[in-house]
């Protein structure tokens, strides 16, 4: 049986990146019939139209990665009160050209954690109204605003409290019926 | 005597880019004491944290010609209801390390076209939400939300329609009383 495809995209390049880690343990409280892929972003050029017709072949890898799955997550820091520069050109290069977005559609969920304490609030809501635009379904509650402390995770990656830990399997949970839904439909 | 500086940035690198010819247009009508420099974003690397300790020259560079601005102009089109990530990964870059942006103080005007109707009209919100985190005073008002049509510039460059270049020499002469009420404070 094929299994459920579910994209998530990452924010942050940063190595040590907590949204990274907070991808990778996100993905270990999905149901045995999703599967989950982390299409690359850190490679991809500036968003330039004059390049829409003859898209770089890591263009083409992330629209196809995206076309590929039944939705899309997104985890991601917030900078300067947005989503990073660095997500956008990925959502601004899988949106071209117009007309061709791979993204319409694809139900939506956002999760965000960073050491400040209103974590990622901000950016999520700059991202909820490009995801409107895009026509993506984007799932609104539960919200996921997770501040980062020493000792978040666990020395096997996963969330080291049980209660934030039953919190973030609560949204995979919701976001596991909001995707059979928008897939039904 | 030297001349007040003004940065420019242009959030589209399309060779024929709308918001470049307005920002061409726009610069031809600063007064004698103004002049005004156009950073190159285009060939910035995508913002990782992890480089903030060792920056490419092309970041260097940028970080330099924002602190040797007394104001900045960003004009911009809108892609996906906000600001290009272009121009955000531009903002990220110079807003690093922590405690060390360029940004900070410097007083901002935003100007932006599209062949939409709206005029860039939402990408400019969420910028003002950006600049205000960075500490950029951001002028209010005139708002500027143009629509292309053919024939918006003439032959030389200029805007074509009187009505529409006054509006924008109106703009700009507000922007220069901006820049030194803010200079001298």
């Amino acid at each position: 049986m094929s299994k459920i495809r579910i994209a998530v995209l990452v924010g942050s390049l940063r190595r040590e990146s907590f949204n990274r880690r907070l991808a990778d343990a996100l993905v270990r409280l999905g149901p045995d019939d999703f599967e989950f892929t982390r299409p690359r972003i850190d490679d991809l050029p500036l968003y330039n139209q004059d390049h829409d017709g003859s898209p770089s072949p890591q263009v083409t890898r992330l629209k196809g990665a995206i076309s590929a799955a039944a939705g899309v997550i997104f985890v991601t820091p917030e900078y300067n009160r947005s989503i990073p520069g660095v997500l956008k050109n990925a959502i601004d290069h899988a949106s071209r050209p117009y007309g061709q977005s791979a993204w319409t559609g694809k139900p939506a969920g956002i999760l965000g954690i960073s050491i400040g304490q209103i974590g990622t609030a901000c950016a999520q809501q700059h991202l909820r109204s490009i995801l409107g635009y895009l026509d993506m379904p984007t799932m609104g509650q539960p919200e996921v605003f997770l501040t980062a402390k020493d000792g978040f995770f666990d020395g096997s990656g996963a969330i080291a409290d049980k209660g934030t830990r039953t919190f973030v399997q609560g949204w995979m949970d919701t976001y596991v019926a909001f995707v059979k839904r928008h897939a039904k439909a």
